[in-house]
């Protein structure tokens, strides 16, 4: 692949820790891996596309180095770190091919990793990208709702290019554990299929019950604890949703065809009062859920 | 109406508050009444089906005088709180005719009202009877789970008997506004249609999504923050629900055709990879969740 690094020659940089990160997205993710990194002693340049971000970033010493949309600089960095909507990725990934010096160590933080770690392939950074997942998002969203400490003890998912460097996946694990969480490695098309019910559902879950719940004329406020609980998810980030759903479709739209399924199924039981159906639906979820 | 009484009569007892109260059934609802009522200086006594909670709650000093089975010496209490599973309060309330003064108040704090409300009307408790749901209730259940102060805030719809006294409706009023909660009037069948969406309907969408995942061999460990909210209610009491399920069969069938329809609508833009419709779902869904 064109304009990949030598495996040997990536992510070879400082033992002891990354000197310089570069922080692409300053939301909940990106917000909370600047504070943590800068909080590590780690020098932070940051980018975010909303100017009002990237100056409250800086004025708080989080961003040490703001980077305009030239994104002019980041040549220092020897790890950058992408945490825009999905469907922007791609093409700051063809960008920072261009702009990277050869060793630095590139990871995303979206949802879905197939089309990213793809694209990180096409632009010729396969040899040094990881793909990341953390889960520990939420329905904030913003660099507001960003803090010290999100991904300690979270899961977050390592999905390396096929071609990437050990060197790099390690050095990706080691970013990650510093941060306290707990990276695990999972093959792109394998973390989407996976994720597609585990993250995408619920999520798609919320969203289509707030919209019945709108269509009934039924408020939030008129919930008690548990709708609120089961509805939390609706106020998640309209756009970056938008770009999950496109990327990862062809999953989610099976998943979704396994909850309507499900909800088919429990509607006929209560239309026929069908006692001993309704009795195995409530316990079999209620065992699944561990209670 | 046999056996009920004069509306006159009815509900007129100490205007300082309520001297002895009857709470049947032990679970998070009766259990923390049980409580409240004991802190606040009420006599209480207690049954539950299972030995073991009532023994429990009467060592505690919660429940002062333990009703077996018979329910002998309930003729006590001038209040009686219903608190079981809402497919067993029509029998109760048929027993409880026969064996309360009079003067006592009558109050079930079951999840629909229409059948309970019909059942005391039946059982000739119309005049005194008045149906309550406090919104205080959720994944968790039993004696183990009550708490002082559980309905602190919280509000609680009042579905009276159409014959119920003033005085009555007045006297379950205050019995509330004591505990701390907002109590609303709501004539029983228009709470159970509404209820089976802003209650029924979270739940079975918990419920389905569970068994959706359970069904792809996700466990709820593997879940993020979000999903773990939007599957809470999935844990709930099975037989709880299967009595509200019955008891509601139709408002909830058509509260859950709701959900397939907007879920369809999503799956469909999923697929179809159409961005304007999948915009407007998650942006319509955001605003309704107050994002």
């Amino acid at each position: 692949v064109s304009g990949a690094a030598p495996a040997a020659a990536a992510c070879g940089f400082s033992a002891a820790g990354v000197g310089t990160a570069a922080v692409l997205g300053l939301g909940l993710i990106g917000g909370s891996l600047a504070r943590d990194l800068a909080a590590g002693g780690v020098r932070v340049l940051g980018h975010d596309r909303h100017g009002e971000t990237l100056a409250a970033a800086t004025a708080e010493g989080v961003v040490h180095h703001a980077l305009d949309a030239s994104l002019h600089g980041i040549g220092e960095a020897d790890l950058a770190l992408v945490a825009v909507p999905v469907q922007a990725a791609p093409e700051l990934l063809a960008r920072l091919a261009a702009l990277l010096p050869d060793g630095a160590l590139v990871m995303d933080v979206g949802s879905t990793k197939r089309a990213v770690v793809e694209a990180a392939q096409q632009a010729g950074l396969g040899a040094r990208f990881v793909g990341a997942h953390p889960l520990a998002g939420d329905h904030r969203s913003g660099w507001g709702t960003s803090r010290r400490g999100l991904f300690r003890e979270a899961r977050v998912f390592l999905a390396p290019a096929p071609d990437a460097a050990p060197a790099c996946v390690q050095r990706a694990r080691s970013v990650w554990a510093a941060l306290g969480a707990r990276p695990e490695l999972l093959p792109a098309a394998e973390h989407d299929r996976r994720l597609a019910w585990s993250s995408h559902l619920p999520q798609a879950a919320a969203t289509a019950l707030a919209l019945a719940l709108s269509d009934a004329r039924v408020s939030r406020e008129e919930l008690g604890p548990g709708g609120r609980d089961a509805t939390r998810l609706a106020a998640s980030d309209a756009e970056m949703w938008v770009g999950i759903a496109r990327d990862n479709a062809e999953n989610l739209a099976g998943a979704i065809t396994g909850l309507e399924e499900r909800l088919r199924t429990l509607r006929r039981a209560v239309e026929h009062g069908n006692v001993a159906t309704l009795h195995a639906i409530f316990r079999e979820a209620a065992r699944w859920a561990g209670s």
